[in-house]
């Protein structure tokens, strides 16, 4: 099927008008297939990814827990954010009775990550929370795992015909070029993304660009800085630096939220626990040769530098975790190298000397989606936390960023290039809201009003009622 | 002062980081100012604008209501969206103790609006909300009205000062070239404009080219549907002219919401009523002369057709109340020229002959603000609510759109060209959502935390906790 058709399937899908109820339901049968078939998807996506068997079990189970947790969004309904206005006619001007809330936009274009063929791919969060808007979808695939796509849109069309969903509900399209024809399809109305900030761009410049623009919603990037106080240092160096490597090595480092630079009190001892652990971590192969001569360019462009010094690094070139070195001086001497992402099990190490250089440090850092802070027991942190929430959209307390949480209240958002939209998140329920718009009915009888905004809340779901 | 002296007087104010209550009666002082220089600021507005006194003193009380309206959306707190998660190490993977709200996005550039000299300019809804939300900002003025302008920004200054506003919280900017200047500016973080297609779409385009870009909030233009139903114009022809008649001439047409195309059953005798009708309005002058030579254009495109006929617009040319009158066939076949909008007294009369020419011209419209029905007594509109809910933002029953409501529950925005953003509202409590953006606080110790996420809820706002 061409793009065209496909986007054309999709927008007369009638999805939009479907009930919550229905759709949850479509959404849990999704997770369970899932699981049904996690065997076979698991060694169909190792063949293609190189991640272990372990990290692809549990991303189908993390997979699945996303689907689950959309369905309980779309049934609990607060996120229509339906709102009540009583009739004032004393009001100037006069209010008439004013009912709002949250609808479908249309069909969501979704680009699939390379770093999570489960979770941020075929029926990843993008898909799942715009199929609980009753949003369909259309997704392109990732060319680094084409076969893993194939096998997991063909089982999604299978479970949600076998469910009652509307033909045309889902699909899937692959090619750059389908890609580039996708965000410029008139009748697609959103797109979500994951990748690189190159790739995200070229997509979000074609959003802007056409007749009638779309939002884009691209998460492209993140360094996602880390402070480690003098007082925390002090107290648990060997535990910091065992959980950073954990983190920062992780799959191969393969993670939006890999901790990529950290700022430690110089001669802390952190920088030689680090140094310990490191010789702790089998190294793994990244997900494409592309990605792997990536890192060993980033690596080498830190190591010819004469203001750094490299730890690890050295045994298997392209893979092996690797900690930069450098002083808070070099840092904010020229911050820009050391702020580019560089995709993989690498992390730069900070040292800083006293609070006037950690300040100037954090003075000049860029956006990211996380940033962390490991404190000493019951040390004040609050004006660190006010410097570090200028530049991130989840701040993460004596802990890591990676693994994020599937909550209500989680956030994964960033100012550009961390994310595209200051509204934006992936990841928590309100990825559901990038795919609605507000519509208001202004006295209108009964029977022309949604279920959900009519007198009495027959649906029983959160509302605001101003009388 | 320059551009960029202002813009980084605004980043530099603080706002951000000052009280809801502080801003809440920052926002009051502001109305109390604007109604009790009145009568010197109408004299002012009346002289740049052609409005009547009466017009303008009445939009002076709504812009006085605006400001209260965003004063008790700040100190009420809802729109924070504070959410929290309980910790539960038992999902997969482990949910942390998570805290989100929304926060200020940073300094707003406002692009006055000229049909709205206070409702929509200086202190209008972009301003009120923005100030609400914590965001600096920097008006660019209208050119239709310069001397209002200033006078309502000095005005602004000096209350913001005496009321213990930060210095660099409102700024005012003018000229088009501090216009292009302020969108593109690094310090800018968001945009609110209303005014033409032409002039909104270049801004747009400015902002998403920028490096970073930022979110562009433009009203651009909406030609406002109305169906009569043939139910009702049996019952009420004449009322229903003269609420139409009194709509669309309403300060001479000038309005986002003006009922531009109106769905009259053939031979029902509504034509007749508004011929009638149109007899009994007197001609107003339109906002500049500018205006008045493409309403005179847009008119006479109209009169040249030799399928339409036209009433009124004959004495005054330029802004004479005028009503095209056609038929659907004539509509559908080429429904471009129908579907632009002619800012100022135009309206257009599209005769249906039964369901059908209905339903396919109402599949011929294009986004707009509001679309409007008028109902017989009990008549059921559902389905007739579902085709206009697709292109229109807000739903009006039985009345007219011009005249918006300050509410919770109103929405003031469509799909492009309507509005440039899915979520835009640039009337209602939401307006504020436009400037804010989220953070989510992870293990976060509670002297980390701002006191709308602290345990207990000490400043007791509508939060939504998670057990």
């Amino acid at each position: 099927m061409s793009v065209a058709e496909t986007v054309e399937r999709a927008a007369a899908s009638g999805l939009p008008s479907t009930a919550r109820d229905d759709r949850a339901r479509w959404l849990e049968a999704l997770a369970s297939a899932l699981e049904t078939e996690r065997f076979e998807l698991v060694r169909i996506a190792a063949a293609e990814t190189h991640l272990s068997d372990a990290r692809l079990d549990g991303e189908i189970t993390r997979t699945a827990a996303q689907l689950r947790f959309f369905a309980d969004v779309a049934r609990d309904g607060a996120y229509l954010e339906a709102t009540l206005d009583a009739p004032d006619p004393s009001a100037v001007p006069p209010r008439p009775d004013l009912r709002r809330m949250l609808r479908p936009l249309g069909p969501v274009a979704v680009y699939a990550a390379s770093n999570f063929p489960f979770a941020f791919s075929v029926l990843g969060n993008d898909t799942a929370s715009a199929l609980a808007a009753g949003c369909p979808v259309v997704v392109k695939a990732h060319p680094g795992h084409p076969e893993l796509s194939r096998r997991t849109a063909e089982l999604a069309s299978r479970t949600l015909d076998a469910a009652g969903a509307p033909a045309g509900a889902f699909g899937l399209v692959e090619g750059l070029d389908a890609g580039v024809e996708l965000v410029q399809h008139p009748a697609i109305a959103a797109a979500g993304f994951t990748g690189s900030e190159r790739g995200g761009r070229a997509l979000f410049d074609l959003a802007a660009a056409r007749e009638r623009p779309i939002p884009f919603y691209g998460e492209l990037g993140s360094i996602n800085p880390v402070v480690v106080t003098e007082a925390s240092a002090r107290e648990r160096a060997a535990a910091i630096a065992a959980g950073l490597v954990g983190s920062f090595t992780r799959d191969a480092g393969q993670y939006c939220t890999k901790p990529g630079l950290v700022f430690v009190p110089a001669g802390s001892g952190v920088e030689d626990a680090v140094d310990a652990a490191l010789s702790t971590v089998i190294p793994q192969q990244q997900l494409t040769d592309g990605m792997t001569t990536a890192f060993t360019n980033g690596a080498a462009a830190f190591a010819a530098r004469d203001d750094v010094h490299v730890l690890g690094g050295s045994e298997l070139p392209g893979s092996s975790p690797t900690v930069v070195v450098t002083d808070a001086e070099a840092f904010t001497a020229d911050p820009r190298p050391f702020l580019t992402e560089c995709f993989g099990p690498l992390t730069v190490l900070v040292r800083y000397r006293g609070p006037d250089e950690l300040d100037r440090s954090i003075a000049a850092l860029d956006s990211s989606l996380t940033a962390t802070i490991h404190r000493g027991a019951d040390e004040d942190v609050s004006r660190l936390t006010a410097a570090l929430a200028r530049v991130a959209g989840r701040i993460v307390f004596d802990g890591w960023p990676t693994g994020v949480a599937i909550a209500w209240a989680q956030h994964h958002g960033g100012s550009w290039p961390a994310t595209t939209a200051s509204v934006h998140t992936s990841v928590g329920a309100t990825a559901i809201r990038r795919f609605l718009t507000p519509i208001a009915y202004q006295d209108a009888p009964e029977s022309s009003l949604p279920a959900e905004l009519r007198t009495g809340n027959p649906l029983g779901i959160p509302r605001r009622e101003h009388p």
